[in-house]
């Protein structure tokens, strides 16, 4: 077996530890390392003190063989990345002339003044390789110290995977000889951790010594991953096939996909193959069901709309619930989720439809009907089928887990053929 | 000046190393400790191995004054964040009563059978102080060490946010004695981060030291914050108000609120004082602008209801967009969204309707309509006003940037009494 490439991610920026914006780079940076078989060994925000910048380096230096550093490259006063990197190798500062033309290209093509210190942002240390960014004005850097590899790269999410993607992964591939790691991802619903780790302990007990497994809890539902090391492609997807087949029927009804699947992916293939489309009634998820759905590239072949009705005037005018059922048994009832169900596949012109109703909080609680108290429901053209859900007190969780059960009801309802 | 005090933050788990989960705990955790005056100096994830994990405690102790730990608390087997606080401070396990009781308590109340791992999670470091989780099995744990604080939390991130807040930011707070840092954060949007330095860069290079600038992206807007920090609150906080007035002047038409408001609150709060209600008709942005709306709880003051309309027949039934004008102008058009914003309005019966429709990506374009052209409208009793934006290729960041854009073309429209 190759020797095992160890990398440490660092983001740089005080916004990232006073908790001021979402360090979403670190999770992709580390997935796209994993998979090209190049071991991610630690993560580490600084802030934007030279200082801090200098002992991080120094210590990553020790631990990995590949240093991916984010942020801190903008052209504004905070940001320190290429001066710090400077100090760091001992080197100048020299502008880079395809760097330069870039930049000018970048604000001519859009008809706007071009400023010193967008000019500045072609300087780069003396020792860097320039790797040209096709989205924005920061440039990406590549640097081999003291048998390390170093890449800079700006903050900004789309410039950096476009970066990542196109220049640092291909070449990190070639520079390195890397070990081949195997990751085989279950995913599953509506079945607790514990209650899973259960069911399957003795399966688990048997995995050889080169496979790991992993619970990860998610909204609604934990995903089980396995992760295989060795030196033959083959035989590790072969192991990981085999241990799937082991463990499925032990967790078959909760399993709706594997590695990248969601259900609103699972969903929506299976409606394509059965050439069904889908309309979506929405109270308590406000449309988050909707924008979960259309996430997907090419839903708009199966997906044909949804109506929030957040109001009961909508419930009536829009969906076709009846004013005495609301007025009878109130808009969180499984009479009036059914009605919505039924009213959005008929008011769309739809195959399917599905519907939620519910008391997401933090207010709108009564004794009989305490937040959390949610209905869900999917209408087919042979029956329509509702469940009660009793969920907890935070909005936000309730939305997103009404949406996994609601989108998983309509997966269990396409697989029942009823 | 009281002494800084310095925080570190850990997270255990390969699941973040790999990417494989997205880690919001720390942005979380950051933004509390900064509240209370703590500084946090580095972030820091580390994977499911006991000697990195003590590695990162070694260091942590000589950076930090309080090293805060999330995750590896679970049932299951690949958690051993308590086996290795164990040896890090020189202490065996021990099983504490008032955890198995909570634990114990927490199944008999969901009818569920206990199993001896669920027992095992009441088992605690012999010097922990046990910091009692309302909402999960999992403990969490203070500890004092060589003059530094150790707290031990679950990675299920409603589980850490209420013991952080209920247990852990009070005793914190008595605990040490912090000097005030205070932030004051400028939300803008619409004005690129090149452009907004260049038009206030005579203001910033004039800020006294103890207050410093960051430039914080986002889709679509900057978000401007000012760090002050000292020993007199009240000073502190004038001073603060000072600066954003002088700023103010330079940037007013783009800064659309301050600190925590998102442009989904204020217009929710700019609804409200008029006693204006909302109507939203969504084509490519499917669900995404009316979820952003319903995420701010009370919403159903003002929010009605909205309508998807991915396919054309839901455009023409659901909101009176003439067939003809989809024929002759398209689905993409200025005339399609006056008409789905008019729609919308009309047929929700709500003072005011906005809508969007474009080519969100990856397929789906033309020549003449590459992907990320995209039309946004806002209706209101007395005109009808529509924008064009050409975005880019990439279809979260479109369905993000729209959601602004159009939130954005609404509080315009809210504040213009037009």
């Amino acid at each position: 077996m190759t020797n095992m490439i160890r990398a440490e991610v660092i983001t740089i920026g005080d916004e990232i530890l006073f908790g001021q914006i979402t360090d979403t780079n670190t999770q992709w940076i580390g997935t796209e390392l994993t998979n090209i078989g190049i071991r991610p060994v630690r993560k580490t925000s600084v802030g934007d003190q030279a200082d801090a910048i200098l002992n991080v380096l120094q210590e990553a230096h020790q631990r990995a063989d590949v240093i991916i550093i984010t942020g801190g490259l903008g052209p504004t006063k905070d940001d320190i990345t290429k001066k710090t990197l400077c100090t760091y190798f001992g080197v100048g500062m020299v502008r880079n002339e395809v760097a330069l033309a870039l930049v000018t290209g970048f604000f001519e093509k859009r008809g706007r003044a071009m400023t010193d210190i967008n000019r500045a942002q072609a300087d780069l240390p003396a020792n860097a390789v320039y790797m040209q960014n096709d989205w924005g004005t920061a440039p990406g850097m590549w640097f081999e110290h003291e048998g390390r590899v170093y890449v800079s790269l700006p903050g900004v999410p789309f410039e950096m995977k476009h970066l990542m993607t196109n220049r640092i992964l291909p070449k990190l591939g070639s520079h390195f000889q890397t070990p081949i790691i195997k990751h085989k991802i279950i995913r599953t619903v509506a079945l607790g951790e514990s209650f899973l780790a259960e069911r399957i302990e003795a399966w688990e007990d048997a995995l050889p010594n080169h496979i790991r497994l992993a619970y990860l809890p998610s909204f609604g539902g934990v995903r089980l991953r396995l992760t295989a090391t060795g030196d033959d492609n083959a035989q590790l997807n072969r192991e990981l096939a085999e241990q799937v087949e082991k463990v499925l029927p032990l967790i078959e009804k909760n399993v709706f996909g594997y590695d990248d699947d969601e259900l609103e992916t699972v969903v929506g293939r299976l409606l394509s193959e059965k050439n069904l489309t889908l309309g979506v009634a929405e109270s308590c998820t406000g449309g988050y069901v909707s924008s979960q759905i259309t996430k997907v590239p090419g839903s708009s072949a199966y997906f044909w709309g949804g109506v929030v009705s957040y109001s009961n005037v909508v419930k009536v005018n829009q969906l076709g619930v009846q004013a005495a059922t609301l007025e009878q048994f109130g808009a969180v009832s499984e009479e009036t989720v059914r009605q919505m169900a039924e009213g959005v596949r008929q008011a769309l012109g739809t195959n399917v439809g599905i519907a939620t109703s519910g008391i997401a909080g933090p207010d709108g609680g009564t004794p009989d009907k305490p937040v959390g108290t949610i209905w869900i429901a999917c209408a087919t053209a042979n029956r329509t089928i509702a469940r009660l859900l009793k969920l907890g007190q935070y909005r936000d969780q309730n939305i997103q887990l009404t949406t996994t059960y609601v989108l998983n009801l309509l997966r269990e309802e396409l697989l029942s053929d009823k």
